[in-house]
This record gives C-alpha cells, structure tokens and sequence, in this order.
C-alpha cells in the first residue's frame, strides 16, 4: 500500500488516491466517516470544525461494497469553497477579478509553513503555502489511515488510542480491561482521556487558554493489539517497523516527537528493568512478561501491543499574536489569525492512530501478501499458529 | 543519495554502497576513519572495541582523492573474523564440522531481535538473527554518515552534538559559542558531554551499572548549522524533512524515541512561548529570535540549527540477567551475555550525528541537484542570496 | 514529479495526482485538454470516442493559472456513468438490486487482464478486473504527461510524434525541418503519418479490418529535442534514462516492444555504421553527425533528439471473436465484445508522447532541481553554456 | 529485493549487494559462479576475458550454505587491479605520481557514456566515467541475477536464453522440446544459438567483422518458465511486470530494443492471430493454445512462458575507428580503442537472462512473501493449485 494526497483548505476538496489495497475486503464508507467524525471532535475545537461534517466518497476501487484491489480514490468535499471560489480558482484571473482578490498573504505567521514554503517556492502571497501546509491535510490521511484501519481490523487487528497530557496536564497511568474498553472510555471522553480527574482539568486549561488567546498542545498516544511477530525487519535500516512509524508520526503537522514504549524514560531506568522477560507456555506459546519497549525489538514487533507516543505543539495560530516581518515592506507586524482552535490534541489523537495504521498495515501486507484477503487471512492463521509452536 | 548496508557482527567485514554522491568532491578515507574513530570511543565501552581498530577502505567511486559520481564502496574489516571463519563461513559445513561447531543460539535475549527474528525467518540458531540485528552494523551507517557529513560541510553546513543525560543524571543547559565550540568541548569530554558537573557523575553512574551488571541509556543531541531555508517540503507527508530525520534516528539500534527542539516539553508550554518569532534585517534577511521549533516548520527547515534529541535504552546484554526462554527445551533460563559495554551513549550521540547528516545530505542534494560540486555550490550560494533577498 | 492514477472505465471519473510539479509554472486546463483531444481522435476509432469529450478539472495545486508547488489533482469524468450507476456504484447491493445487476462477467477475453487478474484478485465476476485494466486508464495517464510536456515545454523542449506502421503498412522515412513541422503535419493526419501515401494505405487497412470484424496494430515514433546533455545516469542500472522510458512505453496498455534509435536494426548493421561520430564547432560545441543511437549514450542524453519506438498490438476486443472459457461452466465459448474499435494506433501514438515525457521530465528536475521555475530555468541555461563551452 | 552494484572496470572489484533474500536458502558461491563463467564465454570476445577468471565471494548474508535472510554482500575481484593501483587508486596523488599517470583521457569514444558523463559529471579525465560506465558492470548485475536465478530455481522457476540474430544472420525457428532442452543445447553452441546452419554463419560473420576491424550486434531472447500466473498487476501503470523488464533490459550496456512475445511483429499480424485463446481442462486448469503474447496480458503472467527478446548495438569500441573530438584541443581525431571484442552478443544473453530473472523474482516475492523458504513455497503451491481450480 501506498498513497498520496492532494488538495488546498479552501479549496473544493481533499484528494487521497491508496494503491495496493488487497482485493475482496469489506468497504463502506462509513468505515472511513466514522473516522472522520472522530477528528473532527474534541475540546477546544473552533469555529470550522462546525462547519465541515466530512463525508467522503468513492470513486474508484471499491464496488458494491468491497474493494477490488483496483486503487481507490477518497474525496473529501470542503463545503466552503463555494465563498472562495475566485480566491482559490485555477483559472488566470482578469485584470478586473485580480484588483477585487484581496487576502493576499504577505505576513508570514511563526510556527507555520509560511515563510520557509513562500522562500522555497518563490510565493509573494503565501497563501499559496498555507493552503497545503494547513492541518485540513490531515484529513486526507485519515481516508488513508481509516482504509489501513479496516484492513488491520479485517485481520483482527485493533487500533486504539489516548490523549495523556494537555498543556501540562498529565494523565495518571489508569489500566484498562483490553482496546475495546480503552476505545469505548476515550470515545466518550471530550478530550480522549482514560483520568476522569485529568479530563476535567484539561478541559479547564483548554478554556483557560482560549479565554487568554493562548493555545496549548499535548501527549497523546497510539495502542494497537493483535499484531503478528515478526513485522518490520532488522536486517535493512529502513525496513524498521517502529523507524517508519516514527516518520509518520513526525510528519503530522504539529508534531514535534515520538517514542516507542518506555521512550524518554528510557534514559533514566536501568537496563535490568527495561527489558521485556521472555517466557512462554503450552497455549499462548512465547509472551513477554511486560511491554517497555512498546511491541518493538530489533526494528520487528514482537506480538505486544504496539504502544507510541507523540507530541503535538500548541497550534501557532492564536488570538494572542506572535511578531513577524511583512515580506512586502519588511516591516515587523504581529501575526495575523487565521483559524481559531485552541487546542487540537483530542483530534490530533485520532490523526496519529490513523497514519500509525497505516504504517502498519503496510508492514502486515509486505509480510502476507495483498492481493486478496482470503489468501492472507490464511497465511496470518498460519503464521500465528507457526510463531506458537516455534 | 541513497545507501545500503550488510555485514554481520562477525563476519568478515561491513560493507555499504552509497549512490549518488556528487561528483569531485574530496574525499579520503580519513574523513570517515575519524568519525569511525569517535563511534569506538566513549567511556564505558566493553573489550571488543579495544580489539577493533575500524578503518574503512574505499573500494569504488573514489579517485585519486576526489568523488566520480559513481557508486562508493566502503569496508571496514572485522578483526576478529580470523578466529570466526567456521563459524561464520559461508561455505557448508561437512558433518564433521557441523559437530565441532558450537555456540548454536537457542536462547534468544530480552530486548534483542533474536526471538522475533527467529521466528520470522525460521532460524533455530538464532545467531543468523543476532549477527545481524548487532549494532556493530552502525559501523556501516557510520560510513554513510561520515560521507554525508562531508558532502554538508563541502557546502559550509556542520555537525555536532552532545550527550545530555545519561541514565537519569540531566546535563544542565550549558552554552557554547558556535558550533565548532559545541564540537571541541564534547570532544573532549569521555562521555561527550558540556556540563563537566554532569559529566563527572555520569561516568560515575556507568561505573555503578557496570559494577551491577547493570547497563543504563541516555538521551542525545544533534545539532546541525549552516543549513539553507526549504530543504524538505510541506506538500506531501513523506517529503518532511523532520519526518525523514525522525524516521533514521529511531532506526538506530536501541533508539526508543525522537524528538525536534522543545520536542515532548511542546505539551506543557503555552503556544504564545513555543513558536519562533519572525525578525528580519539588511544583513541576514530574515531570522528567528529563538530556536525553539529546532529549525523546521512545515517539514522544512527554517535557516536557524536544527536541534534533534534521541533517546537510546540501556544496553540489553547484561551481566545481570534476564528471564528467557530456551526455544529448544521451552525452559526457561537467565539469558546469555555475549557483550560488555555498560553504557554506549556517547558512542550512540555520534552515530545518531551521521544518520542525520546523511538525511540532510540528501535533501541538500534533492534541492541543489546532485551531479558536480561546482554546480551545487554555485546554486546553494545563489539560494542564500535569494532568500537574504526575498 | 510521481504520480498515481486510479479508476474504471465506467466509473465516476478518471483521477491523477501529480505530486513534484515546480511552483509559479503557468498551467491552463487547457494544457491537458488539447492533449486529451489528440488522444481521442484517429481514424479507426469506435463509438465511444464520441460519447466521451474528455474534459479535465484542477482540484488542487493550481491558483490562478499558476502551478503552487502543491500536488496537482486531474479530474476527468466519465460521461456515461449515469447509465452504470448501479453496475458501478460502491454502495452494496440490497438482495433485490443484486439479482437485478447484470453484465456479471465470467468470461475471460484473450489478450486482456480478465483470467489472470480475476485468478490474482480472487473476482468471479470479472468486470471488477476489465474496469480498471482497460485503455480508458490512458486518459490519467495522459493528463500526468501533459503536465510533463508542459513543463518540459516551459524550459525549451518539445515532444512531438509520428505513426511508422500500421497493420503492415510501413510509412516511408520522410523528413522533416524540425519538431514543429512535424508536428503540424501529423497533427492534421487521420493516422498521424507523415507519409501521405502510406496514410492512405492505413486508413484502407483500417476500413478492411474493420469490415472483417478484425483489429491491427502498428509502430509508433516520439520525438524530444531540445534535451540538454546528460539527463539520467551511467552509474547505477536503475538510473538510465532511457531504462525509465522503456519501462513506461511497455506499461501503455497494448504495446508489446520499445526501441531508442536504430533499435532492432542495430542487430544488423556493422558498428563503424551505428555509432555517432562527435563533432565540436565554436558556436554549437559538441554535437553528433547522426543520431542512430536516439539520443541515449550510456542511459545518458546526448543532447541529440530522443527518438523511440514503441509497438502496439491489435486491439484484443474483436467482433472476429477468440475461443475462450467460461469460468463458471468451465464451457468453451466465443470471447464477448465490450468495445469496438478496429484500430487505437493514432491515439496510442498520442498517450506514448505523454508517458515518456513525463519520464523525460522527471529525469529534467531530477537534475535541474524541482522547487521554483526561474533557479530551474536560470540551472538548465547554465549548463546549456556549460556544455557548450566544456 | 533490491540491489546496488559499484565497481569501477580497473578498480579492486565489482562489489554487490542484494537486500530482501529469503532466509534458509541453499545458496553457493558456486550457483554464481556458473552465471559469472558463462558470461565471460561466448565466441567473439578480446583477450581481457582470458585475463579475468571471476569468482564470486560471499561476504554477509550467507553462512554454512544458506542464506540467514540479511543482506548479501557479492564480491568479484578485478584480477588485473594490481597493474592498475596508481591510475585507479582512491588516495590523493604526490605532485610526483600526478605526472606520473598517464592514460588521462580527454577524447570521448562515440557510442561511449564518455562525453554526456564527463559533462555531466565535470570530469577532463573521461576515466572517471569510463570506468564505471563499463559493461564490466553487468558481472555485478550477473551477481544479483544468478542469486535470482536461484530464488527462482528453489521454486521451481527455470530460465533459459538463446541467441536469435548476430550481425544480420537471423537463427531460423527452432524447436526445442523444454527449457532443459533449450538451455543445454545453447550451452554448448559458442554462440548460444540452437540452429546450427546459422551457427557457423553467425561465427564467420565475428570472425569478419574482427578482421575489418569491426563489430556487430545481435538479437537474444530470455524465456522463463514454471511461473504463476498474476504477477505485476494491471491496477497502477508501475506494477506491471513487462514494464520492469523491458526497463531491466533496456538498462543493460549497449541495448537498445526489448519486446516481449511477437513484439514488433504485432505491427502486421492481425488481432484475431495475435490473441492467444484460452483453454481449459481438469488437470492443467487453464491454459494458452499460443503464446504469442510472450506469457503476458495486463501487465500480468499468464502461465505460459515468458518470452523477452532485446537486441544488443554493435560494440563501440572499434579497431577501425570513428571521428570523435579531443576536449582539451577541441581537434577532431580517430577514436582510441580500449578493448577489442568483436561480439559480445552471446554473453549479452546471458546478462539479460540474469537481469530479468531478478525482475521475475522480485516480482515472484512480491507476491508469495519474501521471508522463508518454507512459507513461500506453501504460498506458491497454494496459488497453483487455486489457479488450477478457479
């Protein structure tokens, strides 16, 4: 599986085209709008997120409810275009039309694309930077990752996920039953928060923040079970599971860090208590008596949970402005506004489950096949029966 | 410019081919003896690097000290494969042999690949994994790096680093005046560290582990200057130059975790102090009154340092065992040590450094183009003067 | 530049996304449009070339005539799909719509994807395979290389094309005074021949076939000039030019050979009569006294034109039908038809100049850089002097 | 799979390596012997293959006759290095020894990567491209073809070759009764072709073009079978396994031409001979009556053989010399000889066997998983079997 995506925040839609989907899988749209919906909640969430309820379509690979192994083509409408049509058209425009285009974006804002894509791409307006560089991208990865999602759950792969830190706010270390209890306690949740105490006081730093044009970021972390041994390899750099889940990671927009399992902590805890026993009995063959290293040895899983944390920085778009220098006049301004959320952790949350699946259900497919799933369903059986009784 | 590695832990040599390093560059073996040199040091490294001594050799692609463009073939031998060659033979071995030949591995450690590797690609001996999954193949990414690092400092952009923390005593927040500055300090210092109070208690603190059998990890940092604006690309999610970076450092044997300036400190701090502002003047152009997003924006650099931490885990071959699994007898037992170090943080800060400086050679190259030196130097002088200017 | 297609012939639409395109190139729907309407035209062609009057839609990556550096998102619908909503669509089918679906296909055409992608993808109903197989996918493909040829067009170099062969009927080698008088000529032939006489023997062997329910192939010539030296690379295997655009002339639908230059004659004639000789004068430096070599030396540009030929076979969908099976009854029958044109050459003369330019254009950034038109275009200048005065 | 080679034509060696090998394959030094001791056979060529006796050695990922699954390191000396140490040697030279080496070539050979690279790569001393451009590098392309080869061969994949046409004498139609068949009564032809008659034609025509001092090229023909069928896929334009091949054989030194099946033929055949119809019965599953498509459609295997033919150029390095221009003077002059094969088209054949075999079993392990023997060979059973019942 691979996939790229296109399209402009306001412009009329977000584009993903995934190729190398296994043929003869189970596909509705739903499977990727309730994704969607996922990332459009949230506390602390603006005024555009109202706007929008992302609907995808499809428009090819998919056919009466199953995918056909041909590429498939999500399209996310945004329903604002229509009051952007002239500011974001791809025609010339007339004279006439260019005099009357205002927001033409000659402020570069700190944190953002801006000034390093307008540098790059030679852009006076750098809405032609913002546009693409805008977190509405997410939205295209998660019809990827919601797809990867589907393909990891038609295999009995679970993907699931918690938001452990708000603007400072830590989450205690609460347990769980299993994913379906960790999905069910977060999705009730407004900030996707296992600790009812934290919960209430991150909510409270999110208003806290908005009401002082601040924004703030946070933790949050990706669980996923059911994985087979033996995914990513050790034996090439990049062929790394965890390496290339680290590079999706990062590449969310906001992102700052990633660490698998224990990660930072790593630092200060002894080997002796970092690492994962081994044991094993008649039914579940070989098991690991704890999970420090997050489901990864040697770039490979090793059947525990996946388990990885990011960071997200505080959105830089913020009511309380930041200096910058106007590339026109090269005159200091304070940067302008143009989005509103204060925090964005809660949906950062769902982005990170969803690019994380679909790292890893490439990494499942490049180890069983994908060309159709009744062949895989039968070699991942046979796999999980082969690592038992090794 | 892209490279692949392979060599085992004993065998007889590792070896990498770079592709695509411009052409007329110089380059001697002593530019990447030295930074083999600086990965063997450190203190708390065990008795195998006191045996090997690691040279490289070139072996294509370089002539008469310069660059051809075409494909460079590095060796570096492993000492002690003399004593290994039945071991490590490639030839079959007849029954006889097969007798004689001991130290088949059954008994996979805690925290290395063997168990998942084994299982993966069917070894009962799992030494076919664990020669492999040795960091000893970081000499080989070493050898990338160092080219790469010599392919950024041929354009003025330099590398260096530090060691912050190791196994929980934090190096305070010490200052250097450049980079070269940064680069003669640590060098001198036997855990690669500024803050000499730090520095006294860590190599304190890796006698201790030592003494226990004990081993203890760290957090490491690497700092790169001279870098254009737009190296990477916000429009498309793996085109990211932080992405990329994120993705080679937790690639690194033992890495755990990776983060861009502030990093996971993002989730604590208000939006108002993370982002850097923007200030411009006659003589820099544009530039930034802090660093904290660690020289990337929109997946692209910035102009300012990039700053990068990773964090390596303990060394999981302890003295002081771990509970295993024999997979032949399904008993268990305290797992096997087959090396010594108690700590290889400072080796790991300078391998951690070559990674990096390969992945931004290469979106040097991807920007610049890649062909002849002059023409790159001409092309990056005029972005310079570009970017001063726009 | 990369890109993807995606979907079925009687789908919603045909989706390309371009991703690498260089920022502030100037781009008009029309760009791709006139090369769309060269696809669809040539003699021979069937019914529904008519129903279709391919039309592409920006939705992403252009602003105001003007590329943004963005992925660039191609659009073009298919007219026809009200008529196959139901047989299409990706919703499922409620029992009752299921029985009333019909075109099921269990019948596999010789020539074409059918049996042995409905045996890789496990589909018993074999239209899920022919959907996406079919040539209507060359109207993606055909908008990425439009956008190539624009950007090829954009620093100076021209693609244009002829029709060599058809059905047996071999064009006369009639010169021509540059790439503009070629293509004005064949553009206003039925057969894109610029040998009139064979023109007419074509379009004879066209009707014949066509009356004998038959299809016929031909030989197909693209033409570059205006190339600078050294596109591609002698270094590595993977690197070679024209390896990439021989890759991509055997992947249009239909062709079955590729050739650079003199090609298959090479196996005949003596080397002293094959080989270029290099000549040098004060205001051309270097140039060649022939070009049987087609432009390529060591997978390298010479500067001279580009010239490869490609094969098409017959059409495999003939009224003149081909034994084949039913995969349900394991029956003989006579292979069923779906399309009807007796001969695609013209127009698979079209969709070749598209492939290999977008190949050729990808081997122009590779090397010039990809980021901003003007440091592209100021690049290729200098080393168009640098050539000439090396 | 994938590979780089590297190696310069007067350096220490030819170096290979081939990453994504199954583990617990039987593989000796021997298995690539055979591969690199028929390359250097053949009638036609110059003394430097009586010089050169190549032999491989394994220098990773091979260990007591298998493969662990890590990368494999291919090594084969150039024997007659050590007459080359200074001119070729990777350390910077004395003043002295800089006068010292002569042989600095400023005058481009036609038909040579010489003058497009030296422009390209800003070498005076054309060497520096010469050496790596080559055909000395197919050995290490043979490296990592034989090593396919045997991927290919533990699964039950056979591949052979002849030899069709040299210097205008085409072979006639021979039939053979398999590949077993085919492959030895080619191995014991000097110039690998089965018609006898044409045999000795195509050897007096060597011999005649070595007495003119001349040279001639030829046409070969690769044929593999025992494949399954569906691999590549017909869904995206990049995965269609004819694409990589014809790319694979384009990208061998000196070729110019590929066509798969009847190829350029198919410009005169009509459609309703070209189509190979479909058949079936109890034991064999479906099958071809014909092959003319050279066992592809869609991009796909069919199960038939899969047969490819490229043409060779004439060498270009001739005793009868062409007009070239010194770059120093920028005087015309008669192009030097570096080497003196007359033909090099029978061991051409080989290399292309080699070449396409890795594309074939890239594509074989795309497919059936690439990590164990075990595994895969229960993938590909299954899939006949499937194939067989469908």
């Amino acid at each position: 599986m691979r996939y790229l995506t296109a399209g402009e925040s306001h412009g009329p839609q977000q584009t993903t085209i995934v190729e190398g989907v296994p043929a003869n899988m189970e596909l509705l749209e739903e499977d990727i709008n309730k994704e969607l919906r996922r990332r459009q909640g949230g506390y602390g969430r603006g005024r555009r997120m109202q706007i929008e309820k992302d609907k995808v379509q499809f428009l090819s690979g998919v056919r009466h409810g199953k995918t056909t192994g041909a590429p498939i083509t999500m399209v996310v409408e945004n329903n604002d275009f229509k009051s952007w049509e002239q500011i974001m058209g791809s025609e010339p425009l007339t004279e006439e039309e260019e005099k009357n285009v205002k927001r033409k974006i000659s402020r570069p804002r700190p944190g953002h694309a801006d000034l390093n894509g307008a540098i790059k791409y030679n852009h006076r307006d750098m809405r032609n930077v913002l546009e693409r560089s805008s977190a509405r991208e997410t939205t295209a990865r998660v019809c990827a990752g919601a797809l990867a999602k589907k393909v990891l759950q038609t295999f009995g792969i679970d993907v699931g996920g918690q938001v452990l830190e708000i603007g400072g706010i830590e989450a205690e270390d609460i347990e769980y039953k299993d994913i379906y209890d960790l999905k069910e306690r977060t999705e009730s949740s407004p900030v996707r928060c296992l600790d009812k105490s934290a919960e209430e006081k991150m909510m409270q730093a999110i208003d806290d923040a908005k009401q002082k044009g601040d924004s703030i970021g946070g933790v949050v972390q990706t669980v996923i079970t059911g994985v087979p041994v033996g995914m990513g390899s050790h034996v090439q750099y990049d062929r790394k599971l965890d390496s290339k889940i680290a590079g999706a990671v990062m590449s969310i927009n906001a992102f700052k860090g990633v660490e698998v399992g224990i990660g930072f902590d790593a630092a200060s805890i002894p080997g002796s208590q970092v690492h994962d026993e081994i044991a094993w009995d008649q039914d579940q063959g070989y098991y690991r008596k704890s999970n420090n290293l997050g489901g990864f040895e040697g770039g490979m899983t090793t059947g525990m949970p996946l388990v990885i944390q990011g960071v997200m920085k505080p959105i830089p778009t913020l009511y309380k402005p930041l200096q910058s220098v106007d590339i026109e006049s090269k005159e200091p301004f304070n940067a302008s506004i143009e989005r509103s959320d204060s925090c964005a952790v809660p949906a950062a949350s769902v982005v990170m489950e969803n690019v994380i699946a679909f790292e890893v259900a490439q990494g499942l497919l490049d180890m069983f096949g994908s060309d159709r799933v009744d062949a895989i369903q039968q070699n991942i059986t046979e796999h999980f029966k082969w690592a038992r009784e090794f």
